[in-house]
C-alpha cells in the first residue's frame, strides 16, 4: 500500500524531465527542479509537515515534536538526477521519508524530536561539475568559490540562482546550527550488486567512500600513421595499457577505479597520438586502503610508460574524505532491517557519494541501502522490487521510533541520540 | 654546394608560417601558400624555367626540350605542411628539383622531353581533412564533392578557393593530359628509419602504401563510477584492449596500425563510459597484406568486446588502392643511386602516402627516398644530411639524364620511357 505510493511518485517525477521520450534529466535550478520541489512539498503538506523552499532551492518539511521548535532528526536525500538517469536514485529515499512522516503523523503521536524532510536539490553536480551543491549548503559547508562555475550554456552558477528567484548572496541561510539537528538518515538504492548477490533486500552502509581523482597525461611523441612501431612513442597506446592495469590490478587493491575520460591529441586519424590524457577516479572502504591503491595503480602506470618511452604527469582534481556511519544509527538502522524480517543485517560499503557524506560534517549520520536490479543506477533500467521498497519503509519508520525511545529516555542526561 | 642551397631554401620555407616561435604550418589557400609559391617560383625562374601558378594553387616551372610543347616529365613534390611540421616533408623534393632543373639549364644540353616542376598545394590535407588536393587536380582526379568542406574556421574549399584569386569552377584547368606527361618523379624523406637502420642515405621506393581508415565503435553500458567490477560492461577499456591487440598482433601481418583518436561518451570523470569511438589506420606494401591485416585484427576486437559484453560497429572512412612504382622509373634511380656510389640500390615501400599517389592516375611514378634522422617527420626535429641531400640530387639529376638517353632513343619507336 505504502510501497505503491511511492512507487507511483518516483514514476510522477519522472515525468518531470528535461528530456523527451521518456528519459529523465532534472538538474539543479533549472524548470524541472522546480516542479520536482512542488510536487515534494505537495507531498509533504499531505503528509502533515509545514513545507518550505530553503535558501539554496532544498525542499524541505518539518513536523514537529513533542513541542515546537525541538532539535530535528533529518530524513532525505536528492531530487536531481544526471541525464538520462533511472527514477529512483536519491528520489526513492525522499519518497520513503515522505511516507514515514505520513504514517507519523497517522499515528498521532509526538516524537521527542522534530521530523525534517529535505529533498536536496543538487546531489548529482550534473550542471554545475561541482557536487552535492544542496547537501553541502545545507551542512554549512557552501564554498564561494563555486559560483562562478558555469553550465553547458555558460550561465553560471550565480545567475542560475537570481533566474531561479533565489538570492546567492543569501545561499548561508541554507546551513542549519548543528544545535538544531540530531542526526541524519537517508534511505538510497544500493546502485550495487550485493545485496542481489547475498538475495538480501536491504542493508547498513558502514562507510561511504570518499574518491580521490587524478587526471593523468602521459606524453610520447606525434608522428606520422606511416611511421614504424620502433620509432613510435605513441601516447595513446601507452594510455590503453594503463587504463587495462589499472582494471586488472585495481580488486586485489580494494579498490574501485574507473577511467571514465581519455582524450588523444592531436586526435588526428593519421597520427601517432603525442599526448593522451585520463581521468582515474578511485573509491574504496577507507581513505587508507584507497590510498594506497592509488599509489599502486600510479607506480604501474610509471613502470608502462616508462617501459614505452612516455613521461606522465599527475595531477588531483578531487578529493574527498571517507565518512564512516555512525555507531548509534547503524545500530537503530540494524535492530529496524531485523524486526522486519529480512534477516540479519548485512553491512556494506558505499562506493558512490551520497547527501549522507556532506551532512557528516554537520551531524551524525545513517544510510538504508536497498536492493536494486542487476545494480544498475544512472541508467533508465534502474528498477527496485516493490516488496523491498515496503520493507525499506518499515524499516526507517521503526528506525526512527527507535530513536525516538531511546531519545526519549536520553534526552534529560545528554541530548543525543 | 647545391645541398647547401637546397637546405637553405628549406631553412627560407620554414620562416613562410602560420605559427610563432619557429613551429612551421604552411596549409593550402592561405597567405603561407601564396609566399612560398612566391618563393618557389622565384628560385625555378633563376633556374631557367618559365613558371605559373595553376588552377588549383600548385606552383609550376617549366624547361622546354629539344622543340618546344614536348610531353613533359614531371618532378615535385608537396610546399604545404602538417601542424608544428618539419622543414623538409615535401618541401626537400621541390627544391631538389628545381637544383636538378638549374643543372640540367647550366649544362646547355636540351632533353628529348620537357621537364616541369610542381610544387603541390596541398598534400597533406591538414586544413580541409581531404588529402592530396594540389596533385588530384594535376591528375585529374578533383572530386567536386569537396567543395563544401570546411576548414577550422568554418571557411569551405570553395570560399578559400576564392579568397585566394583562384576560381573554382575553372579548377578542371589543372588537369594535365595523358599525353602531355610521360612520367613523374619525386624526391622525399623516407620518414621511418629503414635506411638509417641499413646504414644508406637512398632508397628506392617499391609501392606506396593505399591505407584504409575505419571507424569502430565499442558500445557497452554506462554507469556509475562506484559499480563494482562484476557489473560493469566499459566501452573505454575495452577499446583500450583494442588497441593494445592492433598493436601487438600487426607487426605479425604486416601491417602498420595506428589508432590515432578516441573518444569516450558520456566522458566524465565519475562514470563508467558507456561508449567508445576509435579510428584504425592501416597501411601495407599491398593491397592484399593489408585486406587480410585488417580482417584479423577486426576478428581480434570482436572476440575482446564479445568477451566483455561490448557490441562492435565498423565503418570504413577512407580507401586508398596501393600505388606500384613503375619498373622503368624505378630502374633509372636504381641506376643513379648506384651511380652516386651509395651502393646497391635498396627498396623499400612506404607506408605513408605521397603525391605520387594521385599522379599515379595520370602517368607512371617513381620515388627517390632520402634518409631522415631517427625516422622523424611531422615534427620539428625532422632533420637530413647535407651530404645525403647532395646524393639525392646527384642521383635525380642522373635518373633524368638517364631517361633522356632512353627516351630519345625510343622516342622515334613507342614514344614512351
Amino acid at each position: 500500500m505504502s510501497a505503491r505510493t511511492v512507487l507511483e511518485r518516483c514514476d510522477e517525477l519522472a515525468l518531470v524531465s528535461a528530456l523527451p521520450d521518456g528519459y529523465i534529466e532534472r538538474t539543479y535550478l533549472t524548470v524541472e527542479h522546480k516542479a520536482a520541489n512542488a510536487l515534494a512539498a505537495q507531498w509533504m503538506t499531505e503528509a502533515g509537515l509545514a513545507t518550505w523552499q530553503d535558501a539554496a532551492g532544498n525542499v524541505c518539511g518539518r513536523l514537529e515534536g513533542e513541542r515546537p521548535g525541538l532539535p530535528a532528526l533529518l530524513l532525505g536525500s536528492h531530487l536531481d538526477t544526471v541525464p538520462q538517469a533511472g527514477r529512483y536514485d536519491g528520489i526513492l529515499g525522499v519518497m520513503i521519508a515522505i511516507d514515514v512522516a505520513a504514517r507519523i503523523t497517522a499515528s498521532g503521536g509526538r516524537l521527542p524530536f522534530a521530523l525534517e524532510l529535505v529533498g536536496f536539490g543538487d546531489e548529482e553536480g550534473s550542471r554545475f561539475g561541482a557536487t552535492l551543491l544542496g547537501s553541502r549548503a545545507l551542512a554549512g559547508t557552501w564554498d564561494s568559490r563555486w559560483w562562478p562555475l558555469a553550465d553547458a550554456d555558460g550561465v553560471s552558477l550565480r545567475e542560475a540562482y537570481a533566474a531561479f528567484g533565489l538570492d546567492p548572496d543569501a545561499v548561508g541561510r541554507a546551513a542549519r546550527r548543528t544545535g538544531d539537528v540530531i542526526g541524519y538518515l537517508e534511505a538510497h538504492i544500493e546502485q550495487g550488486p550485493v545485496l542481489e548477490e547475498r538475495g538480501r533486500a536491504l542493508g547498513i552502509v558502514t562507510s561511504i567512500a570518499g574518491a580521490r581523482r587524478m587526471l593523468i597525461t602521459v606524453t610520447g611523441r606525434a608522428a606520422h600513421a606511416g611511421t614504424r612501431y620502433s620509432l613510435r612513442r605513441d601516447a595513446l597506446a601507452g594510455a590503453a595499457e594503463a587504463i587495462l592495469a589499472v582494471e586488472s590490478l585495481a580488486p586485489d587493491l580494494g579498490v574501485i577505479a574507473t577511467v571514465g575520460r581519455l582524450a588523444a591529441q592531436p586526435g588526428a586519424v593519421n597520427v601517432v597520438a603525442g599526448c593522451a590524457t585520463l581521468s582515474l577516479d578511485l573509491r574504496a572502504a577507507s581513505d587508507e586502503v584507497r590510498d594506497a591503491g592509488l599509489e599502486a595503480l600510479l607506480a604501474e602506470i610509471e613502470k608502462i610508460c616508462a617501459r614505452r618511452g612516455l613521461s606522465v604527469g599527475v595531477e588531483q582534481t578531487h578529493v574527498a574524505e571517507t565518512v564512516h556511519c555512525d555507531e548509534a544509527l547503524k545500530a537503530a538502522l540494524a535492530a529496524a532491517v531485523a524486526s522486519t524480517g529480512d534477516g540479519d543485517p548485512l553491512e556494506l560499503f558505499s562506493p558512490p557519494g551520497h547527501d549522507a557524506m556532506a551532512l557528516a560534517s554537520l551531524t551524525r549520520v545513517g544510510m538504508l541501502f536497498i536492493r536494486c536490479a542487476g545494480g544498475v543506477s544512472h541508467h533508465p533500467e534502474e528498477s527496485v522490487l516493490a516488496a523491498d521498497v515496503a520493507l525499506a519503509i518499515d524499516a526507517m519508520h521503526t528506525a526512527v521510533l527507535g530513536l525516538a525511545e531511546r531519545y526519549g529516555n536520553e534526552r534529560y542526561g545528554k541530548l543525543s541520540i
